[in-house]
């Protein structure tokens, strides 16, 4: 083990945090893997994606959450120090993975999963076992401290409690997005009290819980969550946003298959279309080279590449109706017939999108590859699954409530110039 | 006179923000404005510069900055509502040039200025008046009206008590920076009583005065300016960050003038080189566009070009020390030399930077081509500046305390496996 | 109509406040009313009790509140005005009923009421038509008019939009209480967004209801009422001090009864133990005269009176266990036996308290004698009531979760010079 | 030393708190302390006297500030804990000082102090050091640990260091204090960066100094002092409250002195009005019983002393306006002659008030008799005055800014029913 990497800092550092207040840094370690060219990456690259476009606010980047997830794992930590359950010896490891467990995120990551089949939970196996700055750091712990840190990210790792930690129903994680979340988007509901929270956290064997005198607070953090998915997360309109990127990116890799002849070429994108993306292509791409290309891509000849780039950089976004599948089979035919007669493919221009391809789970106990749930521990030493406990957590645990929309260029159809006819039956069956 | 574009929206539109609560958007011509691409563009444009760089919430853009100073106006507005001498036909105007105060903005507009001559203020008036959305929205009110716009954002329209409300001592613009700032930093220092000072500011004939029971307020807020600062705006690792694109920027020009080959045209930047900026071109370049040309200049062959990029995208910024240029002057030519010696160009590795250089005005009554003083209305009628009348206002205005520091690659100084001694003499000098 | 007392002030006055920033006055009459005798009286009233004995900052008074109510109320008629349904010449009365509507509390109301048979209700009732300062300048304003703010108070008003803005489940008294409880306990649970809320407001005919895009708002503030019942409102150690006091009530009333020689008469009660308290008498009752009792009761010569005030003053507190009525039956009358074998009243010191005592109420929808629903405002027009709509609200609406304590000196079964067996036994039994 | 006293409490007791979220205690004595009638009578004593009457939500109680300087004492501890200067063995005796050093405080200790000439200072002596709960759980420590602490809250203890926490320029205290009335008031004024200065605290021999690069946080803090000076604690409106209570105190005194039969016999302030206070009479005066006995004195025959109560009582309060003494001299005898003319005593209805009487210390280095000033630590070990260095400081310190004021009571003196000509002259010489 070198001592050095595993050492003090001389004096700690401090990062100024609005959420937090102070983020403190002690740990060569830590402080090493902040200075890598992986972690500054994550400036570039937005925590919320396309929600901006909704509540300007949330600008923040994945270096800030990334910062604070460390925060508060290091403050659980402080809490457990001295009790049995908790082996100090596991402390840098702990905090390794809670500073990294987002580490092969990349730009308006749900997108580019959906349409390239990226994962960013692979992109942050290879980042920290590949040959990367991140990696050349862990190793000097100890050779195999790369992939303890994997093994943490993944929920492989043999030891529970320090998973758990990092990802379960209320781990570091989840505590720090929606207290962040909130704050910059500026809505009240994610807040909820994460000093008592952490006081009340035990350490077991296999998981962290919740002394039962806390369960209130509790509550009150899962209502914040529920609130946040169906007030933020799932918001229509970023969603709109969203979809639009969805189309700019399946367009440009249809027409490169196509053999189309780029103005400028999209060399950072070419891996990604073939699917055969290296480490270092992956990490040159964030959210200013996208957001380059969608800006030249504006001047491109291709009339949907164009539109589409257009939109979403001017924010001219697809409005939205609600969708339920069952009752529009007949008319998704005539629909999609009478788009392609007003010249838009309805491949681009008329789309579905479900709230259930979103990673809801404000709070689902005991489903299968599901994040451990959360367990009250009694006075007399047993425990108990929360939603047993609370009515509240009961009433919302479970329900999958799929909400779809249909996503359409509202202006385009309003613009009464041509095809007045099938534009007033796009419109009817859309509205009716 | 348009009356749609002049009128009320069916619904008020409201977009949450943090700073503020919430943002109030009741006018058709306002909301118009919003949605054009000059003004979506300020999205991509942070409102700090390279500030993130040392408080990492500070990544807000200039699009959230001018909502908020657009929102400011409108309430300063309902207070003046009924007053004799506020004229509501001037409502538009002045929350017109609220919204678009900094619609000229570029990124890291300091840098680009100072190397490539570029003039925010010039270019906020090009996209007034030239051919834009803005403009086309702006003259459906009438056609003056793109001119008087520009006027009052210029500080010469003749009525003097609008322009007071955008620029003054005491302006909607510097109210929502101290509080925006504040609240993305996390500081504490930016925060004042704003609902107070809008209670207690009155429209005169040439200027926006205070009534004299609110000048602990103001005080307040002038303080809270000192503070943001020395605290925040002048920090020293910002400033490091900046050096390194003002070094970028004037080596990409460099080597352009040189005929350099550049493996990736910078097309974006050529109209710059040349200052023949036009409209569309200055429209284009945005933070992501200066980025993507960062990334890719990272694997450029000339050294100094590739060195810098790394620099800035990885935060391996420059060391400073404290200048004093009269102690430096006989240690300069060495200093100079030395560097050349051991393989560095001073010009771009030895820099000095001054806070001087930098808008400084926490307060300065009076000063030739300043904003307007702020001046407290008695309750006899008569008015008093400021500063005659606050003992701590008078003790921080028009001190102008300029702080040069000395910028350096230390970490290239600290390698000592060549050029020891070179290096030793400058740590020396540099250190002592 | 005197014009004066409905007109405006020449300057509107304005109260700094915590939780609403500012309260702002602008009507004459509202003004007089805050200067009242009996309004001023309720500086001297503790809006929660004996709360502060556990949260030291709940040391707010129903002063505080009462304005306040004022205030929202004041920001909802801001909503309401201009809509059809709103006709503002009602606006004087329910201001005055919004502020006037806690004006019968006394001190430790709820302690009062169960032992001296007090209603604050019908005391708000009789301030307002008696003669009394509040009543004077109501009748100013017209000879009907305390009539109609005490009736609206009663909601027995005919005008039932006016009555549900001051009581109804989503009303400007419990908004206020909510947010002022949770600023002065310091809790985060009692936070909501009340500015989303009032704008979602709509005045109907039988009463204010809420845009169904609100819902997720209303839902927020449902959960904080019921964290905020659980939380703070039934703390047992708060019910301790209750228990207490209701004890002391108890104790001095059977003395007075027994004709006891107090070393001073408590005068001021005399009205209370024969429950024919006139106007004057109640008015006079206030915090500082019970606790001068409390304190002067210290040095009397009944051992019981003097432990009991001696313990309220000095947070000497009963301890509690769970009670269950059912298991409890047969070990009770040992319990009484024991108790008195030691020298222990039990009618003093052994007590049950429980919580359906207090005003539980955080939903329930339809329940007799009870506070309007909710209802939701649906796009096409129709209403809904909210528990039908929300998950989370039908999970706790309704459900009377009764929780029983047992209340004991827990310190002088603990004592064991004396009666060894017989507190092991009531130990024994308590703790089982 | 007894191990029980000195030991670690089995559990962390936790109390919320508003201003610093919780409140710590984990040690033995300290909780004991908190539990004595001596430290709980602090709740039945307002830390603001009058404020209330001015800012409503300033109804907090010396209890809580209490246990805010002791948490603030305890964190300031833990930065000082294995730092070579700070000797951990002196931790109790800090953290017992810090929490006890107002426990003689009694009800409007200002007005007390003035017209019977009690000291607090005194009474905090007598109480730790007398046959109190606090001495005998104190002297369980060791028999000269009541003097200690007793030394430290003097200021006379030999350890300068520990001393200073709790009394210097940048203290326990008043870091407490500041925070503390702001959150309850509502004033944005006394904000300021705790977590930053205790921080950047060091311990030194002598006393604490503050790292040089903290400056800007202690200058954000000296001049919240200033702004809660003159916005809150000088404000002319609680001033004249005082000014009530200082006559009412004084009246029923020079009653007392010439026989008067009161109704009710004051036996409360019997001691009071000779000055031979006992500690078991001076611990039973708390507001409750202040409160009560200016109630009964409504009632009282003599004119004076009833007026004066209704006005406290009731917000009746006395009118002000600034008071020139040069200027007016010659009218003063004139103001006396037809005060009486008219009926109204110049002794209780013509008082002048200087904020000189305050306790006025928001700055001053090196006074005689003062808190120690506040020095910084510079990089080269070297300490310097704050106010040396801080222009914003300089600006504001050491000048004492009096601001005399007259009270009368305006309403008398508008009632033209008789006198009208005295009246007359009064408000002219008044209003001139």
């Amino acid at each position: 083990m070198n001592s050095s990497i595993t050492g003090k800092l001389d004096e700690e550092k401090v990062f100024k945090d609005p959420v937090h207040r102070y983020i403190h840094v002690r740990d060569e370690l830590i402080w090493e893997l902040i200075g890598t060219r992986e972690f500054q990456r994550l400036r570039r690259i937005r925590q919320l994606g396309t929600t901006y476009i909704t509540f300007h606010g949330a600008e923040h980047s994945r270096f800030n959450h990334s910062l604070g997830v460390y925060e508060i794992t290091r403050r659980i930590l402080d809490v457990f120090k001295g009790r049995p359950q908790w082996d100090d010896q596991d402390r840098l490891l702990t905090l390794a993975a809670a500073l990294l467990h987002d580490i092969g995120h990349g730009p308006f990551s749900h997108a580019f999963e959906k349409i390239y089949g990226t994962d960013h939970e692979e992109w942050t196996r290879k980042i920290i076992l590949g040959d990367t700055e991140v990696n050349s750091i862990l190793k000097r712990v100890h050779p195999a401290f790369p992939q303890e840190v994997s093994e943490v990210i993944e929920k492989t790792h043999p030891n529970k409690l320090i998973t758990s930690i990092i990802s379960s129903q209320i781990d570091a994680d989840r505590m720090d997005y929606l207290l962040r979340d909130a704050y910059y988007t500026g809505v009240s509901y994610g807040q909820f009290d994460i000093e008592r929270i952490l006081r009340v956290m035990r350490p077991m064997e296999e998981q962290v819980v919740i002394k039962q005198s806390g369960m209130h607070a509790v509550e009150d953090y899962i209502m914040s969550r529920y609130q946040m998915y169906w007030q933020v997360y799932f918001h229509p309109v970023s969603r709109s946003a969203e979809v639009i990127i969805n189309q700019i990116l399946k367009r440009v890799k249809a027409l490169f298959k196509q053999g189309y002849a780029f103005k400028q070429e999209p060399r950072h994108f070419f891996s990604f279309f073939d699917e055969k993306v290296s480490l270092e292509d992956y990490l040159r791409l964030d959210e200013s080279i996208t957001l380059y290309y969608f800006q030249v891509w504006q001047e491109e000849d291709d009339r949907i590449l164009r539109d589409l780039c257009v939109r979403f950089l001017n924010r001219k976004l697809f409005k939205y109706v609600e969708f339920h599948p069952n009752q529009w089979m007949k008319d998704w035919a005539t629909l999609e017939r009478r788009f392609r007669e007003i010249g838009l493919d309805p491949d681009y221009y008329l789309i579905v999108d479900s709230s259930s391809d979103l990673p809801y789970d404000f709070y689902r106990p005991g489903e299968e590859e599901e994040r451990l749930p959360i367990h009250l521990l009694l006075p007399n030493g047993k425990m108990k699954e929360l939603s047993r406990e609370s009515d509240v957590v009961e009433a919302i645990s479970g329900k999958k409530r799929t909400d779809h929309k249909l996503y359409y260029p509202l202006d385009l159809l309003e613009d009464d110039s041509e095809h007045q006819e099938a534009k007033k039956e796009i419109l009817h069956i859309l509205h009716s």
